[in-house]
């Protein structure tokens, strides 16, 4: 059955993009469809109507996903081609990711972001594997003011220092709420690295390959799960 | 400076594909260049001419990449749509992977699968990601076929058991070699599975999430290179 994304569940109409999608399936009164608000909460109702102004419909149940022990937010510094960074959204929210932020940095090859189309990207891959939670998105924010409002006890920074190459997995607390930091394709600056050290981020690597931004983004937020599988 | 890919670097001649990415870099005679033949060597050259054939160069240093302590197999059902099986090809050979085999299921939507592509894109994300290995691709090969043609000692199948999930980080020893098999988007047939079991393969989990194929083959490379680290 098709899970479909309403933000307020309880409104019981599905408008626009998600009604559309309900077309294309000709689902009709009587019929069954999933719902979730991207908050955990997935609904089974039937639809009631269909209108000009969109599918209404009943909820008959509704279930609350258990939140994850962790929480996994990527900070990155989004990269030229927007495609790229679709992709990475796309496999994270498979995977799993609760905040995904835009960090600008002095290598950063965009100054701005429009979050338009991830959020789209994420909402369809939230669907397409059946989850019931879509991350947080922030708002590109340049380097240094990311690092004084990044609260998270656990900060890392995707850093490989060849003199010593601390991996993800020798740092990494399980249970506990988490945020890696992956630089743009030229590099963190040494002195945004410095502060980050700095505000206390544990620079760490992730393997010995040198990785595009975006597989780097990927690459993190799989190996967080594995390390709290 | 820039790497190209030349199978045989002896033959000191740089042609096709690779010749025409060295004249959009404008490469002059006397201009340095690098070379790899994928299989673990990289070579620093200078151009000694520029004819109708091809750009000539002479060796002046080859290295030898060190092999890694674990070489990856990975056996995937291909998706339907290519583009799927080329990122996740791309994004493979970033990590680093040994050798890929396509595997037809009964719920396989292809039963056939060009490599040429996919080997122009291995070439392109080695060279991208400064890399001296090429992954080793295996055409289309029926289920049973492939099980019983695959030596490998660690044998793993991805299906998740929900009476009994085990993750792969559970039972994959470090340091040797392994093969992973990952199904089509239907998953793999009952009889398919139970034909896996009786050749010795083991059931293994990639977490917790419903992962599209090239998601799992991706997620699969990535946790097996962490569970080296």
């Amino acid at each position: 059955m098709s899970l479909f994304y309403q933000a307020d569940i309880s409104a019981g109409l599905l408008t626009g993009e998600e009604a559309r999608h309900a077309a294309v399936l000709r689902l009709r009164p009587g019929d069954s469809l999933f719902l979730t608000d991207g908050k955990g909460h997935l609904s089974e109702a039937t639809v009631t109507g269909i209108t000009k102004k969109g599918i209404a419909y009943r909820v008959n149940k509704t279930e609350t996903a258990a939140p994850r022990s962790f929480k996994i937010h990527l900070a990155i510094a989004p990269t030229k081609h927007a495609a790229r960074m679709e992709w990475m959204i796309e496999k994270c929210v498979e995977i799993g990711v609760d905040q995904i932020s835009f960090v600008q940095c002095r290598a950063s090859e965009r100054n701005k972001q429009s979050l338009d189309r991830f959020q789209k990207v994420a909402i369809s891959a939230m669907k397409q594997s059946k989850q019931a939670w879509l991350p947080q998105f922030a708002e590109m924010t340049p380097f240094k003011n990311f690092l004084s409002t990044c609260r998270s006890s656990q900060r890392f920074i995707a850093h490989v220092d060849p003199a010593n190459p601390v991996h993800l997995k020798d740092k990494l607390k399980p249970a506990a709420d988490v945020v890696i930091l992956i630089g743009p394709e030229g590099d963190f600056a040494n002195d945004e690295l410095a502060s980050a050290l700095d505000a206390g981020w544990i620079k760490v690597s992730l393997g010995k390959s040198t990785l595009r931004t975006e597989t780097a983004g990927l690459v993190a937020v799989t190996a967080i799960h594995m390390l709290n599988a």
